[in-house]
């Protein structure tokens, strides 16, 4: 942090190096906002040359912030297949921070945790600066929680049935009807579909996308055909045989973990049978590239997602308004060919 | 936090009320170290009765610990199938440290990051009593810098290069030695390795075993079989052809998403002649139950893997000395049969 002449390279002394202002060394370095590209590389070149190095602990220390996201994920217990969302949203999150200031911690959250008194802690003891959550509920106690403390938050959903906050989220409902209707021009009539607990606001609005998708094509849901639990591979096989029984000739899968225990089940059930049977789900990764089954994603990377959740939280945290931190975003329909080689 | 009286509900009006030594209470409460199952489940259910709540911030001041232990975590940044590793370990060190005072945070890590820096910040900020983390190479320049700092960690790896440190590791060379042997001894010949950067301590470990198999069935390595690279299952796809154009007849892959990878890859290069092709694998999940490949694994599951960095974690953080906190465990070799439906 030493210049040769011994004093210490400060945003200051790059800005005389350089014959620009210090807000345009501080911001080249920090977000880049309305600098341009060529100035942002030049700025970061000569801090670079000259050996600069941030001092976090001033601006946390001038700032009070302590620029850190911290991000409660809900993690499945399972340990099938591992879990396909969590490391993307995660990874995504980690993108978005890189270059920025703030580092981000991850919170594992698992079923039946105190997830609402370790927010607590985070809030009162001042740990982050900004929180992200997933799993919502229609009235999520979380939600309701940082709403009350007016302290900086984004949700991967919505809690339908509380004030307007912040959020980032798939059109859940779009993404069922895209899904189901893929099934349906296949020719598919019986889809059954293998979702999580109708708690979290996702699984409602999936439910109605894919009954909005039957009725459009004139069929009449059949309740006997939904199958609502745990999302788990383990789980999915298991609920695979009893819905063939029930009729279903295509599955709805809610996520990848679903869609391979599901295709395990069918198997499992049917035998040589198993082509007959439909698939679709919706994917935040591209797991239907590797597996030798015709498949129906309705994709929007969890990655992407990630980034999405971060860059919101960002803005939040410099306080723009709650409707400036709102965004919905759709599924793109891929369907994966099965290869002529069974394997 | 108040008895019926008004006053606090603390350690000591529980043991007054049950008539038990304050000591009995706190470690019932705590970890419950050298407390029957009973006690420990009749001092729990009078302290929810009595409407006993811990003060942790009570002990952070008390103690100046954080209670909180930090997981630096290597994620891939491949969206391909999700990341099967990461999430099993944080499950892990989640489960073990539930019911304990600590809380797990995570910090994602990727290649190219500065993730020495994030860790000086964490050990002179005091922002965490330990940490865990994992792909060590045999210099690791964190291991060096945790051990001179003498502060709590446990690495998920050894880094045989530097001083004794504390460790939990699975026996990788023998993992990969047993994964080959089983693809010898089902007459496969030529067997290609695809494994990750030898920079890391496990891939050294894992050349030694594989080579040492290909001698015991008196085959000598041919290096034009092995492909270090990134983990990372489009790697792995393109990867697969070229070997086997030099003649490959099996694959022994460094994870799940390597296999995924190498799988579709040999389905690309081979159509239907991919079912000669061996597969074996080092999994940390269930995986392989859920594809319709034969295909054997060295297993070792990750959340136990998790678990077990937490608990050394948890000793080291109490300051056993570094040989009590070193643990090398091994896989069992797990083969699943290609089923009858080809699917």
């Amino acid at each position: 942090m030493t210049q040769q002449d011994g004093g210490p390279v400060t945003l200051k002394t790059i800005a005389q190096e350089m014959g620009v202002s210090v807000t345009t060394v501080a911001r080249s370095l920090k977000d880049g906002h309305k600098i341009s590209a060529e100035t942002i590389r030049r700025v970061r070149e000569t801090a670079d040359r000259m050996g600069y190095v941030r001092n976090l602990e001033g601006a946390k220390l001038r700032t009070g912030k302590t620029f850190v996201g911290m991000a409660f994920l809900g993690l499945s217990d399972e340990e099938e297949v591992g879990d396909s969302g969590s490391i993307g949203l995660l990874n995504g999150i980690h993108r978005r921070f890189a270059g920025t200031d703030y580092a981000v911690r991850a919170v594992p959250v698992s079923q039946g945790d105190q997830s609402l008194e370790r927010m607590q802690e985070v809030v009162r003891g001042r740990l982050a600066d900004g929180i992200i959550l997933d799993h919502i509920e229609l009235q999520d106690d979380r939600v309701k929680y940082l709403l009350d403390a007016d302290f900086p938050f984004v949700a991967f959903g919505r809690a339908e049935l509380l004030p307007d906050h912040p959020w980032f989220d798939i059109d859940n409902e779009f993404a069922a009807w895209q899904g189901t209707d893929a099934l349906l021009r296949d020719g598919h009539r019986r889809i059954a579909m293998i979702d999580g607990d109708p708690r979290f606001t996702f699984v409602r609005q999936r439910i109605r996308g894919y009954e909005r998708a039957l009725r459009d094509h004139g069929l009449e849901p059949d309740p006997a055909l939904r199958h609502h639990t745990e999302i788990a591979p383990d789980v999915a096989r298991r609920a695979a045989g009893p819905l063939i029984d029930r009729g279903a000739d295509a599955f709805l899968c809610v996520n990848e973990l679903a869609f391979l225990g599901t295709r395990a089940g069918v198997r499992d059930h049917l035998g040589a049978g198993a082509n007959r049977i439909g698939f679709s789900l919706r994917s935040g990764t591209n797991l239907a590239n590797y597996v030798a089954t015709r498949v129906h994603s309705s994709h929007y990377s969890r990655q992407q997602a990630g980034w999405q959740l971060a860059d919101l939280l960002l803005s939040r945290i410099e306080r723009s308004p709650i409707g400036a931190c709102q965004k919905l975003v759709q599924t793109n329909l891929i369907t994966t060919e099965r290869p002529n080689a069974a394997f």
